[in-house]
């Protein structure tokens, strides 16, 4: 392949190599050589949105060197389809991160998502705290109208916070902020897996006036995890043509994802959270992803970057199914 | 309010305040001050009865820290209701703990304990170790005598030695202490989650003959958690107008629990424990509970601690969800 | 017992006595000493094979570390069967490994496994990394010939590439291997917990030719891990008169064996393990069985080797309940 | 003692008690408290100034948690005082810090430091990043006049950035800061410790033409640190009537403080640094202190936050030392 | 050799091995087996006597775990010795410990350490915390009197507590209990390495009354170790004609062993400590030795057990060139 | 710059940037891009040469991703030189390693170093186990014959032994099979920093009789480190006019390098270490360095990686100032 930078030599061992791209993927730095491209893994190296355990900034390195497959690509191997084959993907390498200025960082995200959108392409972002979903959301809502997406959300977390300890952009507020901008519709977002007792009756309350819906981890307990992911996903392909993917790591149960900050037992396995997004890359059409709140410094053994990474490409194996029309039975 | 004393100065974040109550609520040494107090939280910091890796004594340090919540409330997502809204909770600090004199310990929690329960209070005692419920169960039986009350017992082990390496007061002897001295009644204590090779025939065929009920993993995996657990609590319920709560953390899986002493593979998830203790506190009149064995040597990223407080908050939970008479919706 | 060497002096706890075997179990030295066994734990101290993260040579201490029971035997809860009363277990030992030349260290392997064959013993091999395999169907193969006996192979990979980063001999080949060479037959052989992006079309392409079988864990979801556990089971008792249960740890999602060297998330839990081998240990009739890729550099509390000694146990376990008739019930 | 709120119960071990404050000494919320204290100290909980590896806001905490003396006082062996004993010493809890803004968490820090020099009080900083010097040298600046201090700074950067990252105020910057500011002179500091390849010539050479003065580690390793500090000291004494002494924990070799978030080896060792610090608050009327960059999430064993709990307390004896004349021999 | 049992079969990696004894020394079990050995190396499992953070229980194993020479021997660089040829060393085993009665844990190894005297050999004792040497004390002053030996103590603290937290025997009382109980005279004990701000005025009264000794790490840093240590060591071997050298790990600065119950900033680096203890054993005539306060679970990458392993032998070295009489010249 | 591929863009964090390239160099891939440059670092992720802890393989990625400066250059403190600047550097990635063939992944070096060298630059080479010292001996060898260069070798062990648990091709061996080859002449190589108690007096003898020399650290503790590191620096120039320098990065303490296979206590400190490589760059005429055995498994924090790097960064620097003539003075 011409395009952009290939890192690596070919079939090393996963201790080789100097670069850790996504997946082996060419590195492309120019927005010139995106034209053609279907998917743009994006690293966001920030967390100066972060309200608890900060780290994250460190999220997108981890991400990428959990990949230990080689060169020869990601087959799936139930939908029969390689997303690195039918898919042509790239790393878009990481934004310019201004450590203690997330204004600045998001501009830099912003910028970079739209040469991206600009492009034809899908962005695939690696956070990073979740705040970047601000910046998304203002691109989206910019370039599809607010009536033009719509959000499926996996976390612990609502974050709908109108502001977190005095503090407007964080962690705690993107849904928030992009509604009260007029980015995001309330009634287009759909959130599931949560948990714990954050937030309270009021912010609930709010996030059911602007017309919200989510589903808790209790609802799930009751109802079935099929029973409530089908009703979410058929829920945001019904509320818009396109759909944007954000997963939160902290949608898994800590004992899965213990790297990340603000963790909350009683969440999902990884073997739920990967069969959610096959689901969600099948059925929606994906205009924007990301996979945010990995923090290495309290991961154990790398466990989260890999539940992260793996994520990520079980996303890119149903975008590429869909493709693929779903024609072809699985290799295995 | 005006009970205790209110350590940190409002709404900070969890890297911020000086002292860790439980969930931020005031501190109260002196029993005068428990009059009202629905919940004395209580730590118990000893850990010499542990036959195994020791340790817990940093247990309740490390379960207060955990929290990581603001000063407005432990919200319950689907219950509807607020525990530290509803009931009056306070911290009752830690015992005097001797370490080295298991004795003295022991002394200085049943003091502790019957201060709060003197005051009309249910204590919720953090280990520690679990032969911490030896006290419990003495003051217990002298309070409510052994027909007063009954058990319900979360845990790998049955705790039921008559001594382990020669010692008698130790972590895995103290509901066969009880029996032995009349404090508890067999036929009041059911215990949920055992797995392992431990005990032996011999001390299954004492259980029996005391009148134990008991709970296997095996059986939970083969009838369903809701029956079996549906039906201990049920048991317990008609065995006495009261109850003991006791939740050993390693009744969870070492994924979910490994800051803990004597793990054991192949236990319950966090979700399954949440939901356990929900149901026990709502359908019980609970007179006590604790949540012991938390080892923070051995945690990883503190997700031990986590389970464990969030355990306490969700037994907090269903008393809440109990007093209001279950009225009320959710509010989510 | 008069056989091997007792290496502590009783009823100690777990932080005492000098030797770490098996369970604590005698150590035998000597193949004279194997008349009467029923199993010989061998540890496999060896990961030349390793392609990715190394470090499974420290695996067997682990493993034999993890063992925190008495001297007075492993009852079984459940199947009312202690299976170091009910057996003749003994620890054999380690194999003289040669750190950096992996043949000397599977021909030391081949060596003890036919010492124990012969002795009408069955070996249970802990690794190590999963290349211990292939000597161990070579054994089996020259013992037994292809069609004497079946596999049933628990595992996140099918192990069975031509080669792998150019190298025949690996963790990644030996059931490749063993076929080329007609020590095993394709069709005898069943794989269970399959999952990841790797093999790909091309290995199951040539799986299938060979007439393996397999089932990934996409279709565990769907179907259920009960019906799919049985058909495999009764696949491989079909196929054979005898059954050799290779286990590598990494079967287990990575929460509950963070300490391996190629986790991939989304595989099975602890319970789901330990009920699996006992329905494989309870239906077949086992002539060797193996725990592998137990790394501790990457564990974290022991769970990892934890998990696999409690997984021996089961399988002794399973066996013990299998000699028995099966016809006494549960103790508990 | 009546100021204040004493919050454990006397001569408790150092796992019971709920509230770590610093040395078990008082804790103070209310300014009108501080009449009559002598330290005051202050934690501030934040890093948003941090460019490389966060999680400075946990420090404080850290710190106070590694004492783990009892309530009886922290003699001094050498030096035949107890700075507990001699000086009049509070915790006055941690600033309000906002997560996400700091200049906001520097305007609560610089409130509060303003209230304990009103009182007449040394304020004691446990950090939290090195940005908090920004504050600190605002108010020193604004109290006394910048000819009316100077500062012994001990760390392994200069901290003279003009900005990091397109980022003005963060932790790489607040000497450049002040002095640009007119709040510190050039000519009244003196670093010490200073290695690594930064800053680069040009920063060396602003620094220069300020009249900054520093003493790298090659130097020490060159002239040995007892002539080194000696002069610093000294330099510091002569140049004004009270110094502020700012640690970086980052001082120290990565072996000594492995918890940090930008370690460089080649460091002091933690018996050079006590002896350093000792002489410092001996020789020189001390205005202010503070102990910055401890980065729990980094630690091992707490080895970091004990080495800054020690070297609060080794600058407090040298104060108690100075304030007692040194008239009385050691009591070891 | 035909003493005890020879637990590996030869020339075998670390990885391998059933059995980790003291540098692969032959086990005994009998004391019967004892005649002829000149030194026996004893495990003392417990940590009942811990104040601070408990788990020296598994230091015996870890320490013996950490070697990883082979059969062939240690023979010392510098010294022109090898020890395990110079000197008969057996791995005596670990004593019964009883989780929870220091008591009974004391007797068991008061009972073997007086069959190794008994014997003609000398202890090697591998803590377990700091309270064993008081039944070594008490073994001693009973089989040589209070006038027959001396003790050269290497600490950061004195341990001469009258009692601790209120429990008289304790590890920080061992010195004072047997003092108190005529079986160690005061002016025998020469103790290096004190630090911290433990113990107090009143103790280091006592101490002085009762005839004591002892060098600060500041006197070592003023006057230099060399200096200190050969008159530490000439002062035991003028009090009496034999000595008891105890090394509690935490004489290190915790750089060098974090894994340990309370270590304390500035100690010993690993080179000065293995050069003390030579010169100890060379000029000592040793009739007893311990290394104490070796705690795992704090530990990382071993290094703590690894340095107590060293320093073990280096104290065999030390003795094996002393019976030489020193006559050969260095092999290196 | 033309010369390679610039893999991030400019002035950014550390946490962000897609390649970790050695200190941000250009990464080069085709030797013909190797025209005019002064030094290529090179890794070789392989370990199969490792007899106790594997895991060297990690050890290349790591020690680049220590580094955390920015593009502009590491100017040298003292030197007042900057060696990016001074000389031209690029990362000509990793060598193609075949995990568990260490005679393919040997001649993957060669081959590279032969490349590296034809090209006029200097290999510098990051590890990776110290058997890749064989192919680069042979390699020098044969390029400058077996007179024309000398080697200073930097460790805790000789790697010396004739084979290691019956391999020869070890991390244990390669300074003897160099030897035995005719490649290195023995009166060529000066080892410094030798302890522990491997090899013994048959390899001593041998090396003497070979005309090896070195010192151990017992020479460097009573001789002192100047006086050694002078000797022996200037041995290895008088020797021949070329030198080879390879540091072993367990010559340090493991308290400053526990992320390494075989650790052992009483080594270098970093301080001494950077000093040393300093020495050695300045004096001697470089045609070869490697930095091996960083084991990231063992690390913590990072600080054994952080260490191997700076060490290569003073080499360069040292080289640096030699080149320069060290006309200019220090900048600081």
């Amino acid at each position: 392949m011409s395009r952009g930078v290939q890192l690596d030599r070919g079939d090393e061992p996963p201790a080789g190599g100097v670069a850790a791209t996504f997946a082996g993927q060419p590195l492309v730095l120019d927005p010139a050589d995106l034209q053609g491209v279907d998917v743009a893994v994006l690293g966001a190296p920030f967390d100066d949105g972060t309200s608890h355990r900060p780290g994250t900034r460190y999220g997108p390195s981890a991400i990428r060197a959990a990949d230990d497959g080689g060169r020869w690509g990601r087959p799936h191997m139930t939908l029969g389809v390689d997303p690195l084959e039918e898919l042509t993907v790239v790393d878009y390498g990481d934004v310019a991160a201004a450590p203690g200025d997330l204004g600045r960082s998001h501009a830099a995200l912003a910028s970079r998502l739209g040469e991206v959108i600009d492009a034809g392409a899908m962005p695939l972002v690696l956070g990073g705290d979740h705040s970047l979903s601000l910046p998304t959301l203002r691109v989206l809502g910019e370039r599809h109208g607010p009536d033009g997406y719509a959000v499926l959300h996996l976390d612990t977390h609502a974050d709908t916070a109108d502001e977190l300890y005095g503090v407007r952009i964080s962690h705690g507020t993107p849904f928030r902020v992009a509604v009260d901008e007029g980015r995001l519709r309330g009634a287009n977002i759909v959130q599931v897996g949560l948990r714990g007792t954050w937030p309270g009756p009021e912010l609930f309350e709010w996030m059911r006036s602007e017309g919200f819906r989510w589903h808790t981890m209790d609802e799930i307990v009751e109802r079935g995890l099929t029973t409530v992911v089908s009703e979410a996903v058929a829920a945001v392909a019904a509320a818009a043509p396109r759909a944007y993917l954000s997963v939160d790591i902290d949608v898994l149960d800590p004992a899965f994802a213990p790297g990340t900050g603000t963790p909350e037992p009683g969440g999902l396995t990884t073997r739920e959270l990967l069969w959610t997004v096959r689901q969600a890359a099948r059925k929606l059409d994906l205009c924007a992803a990301d996979i945010v709140e990995v923090c290495p410094a309290y991961d154990v053994a790398d466990i989260t970057a890999l539940a992260a990474e793996r994520t990520a490409l079980e996303i890119l194996a149903g975008m590429a199914a869909r493709r693929r029309g779903e024609a072809s039975g699985p290799t295995a």
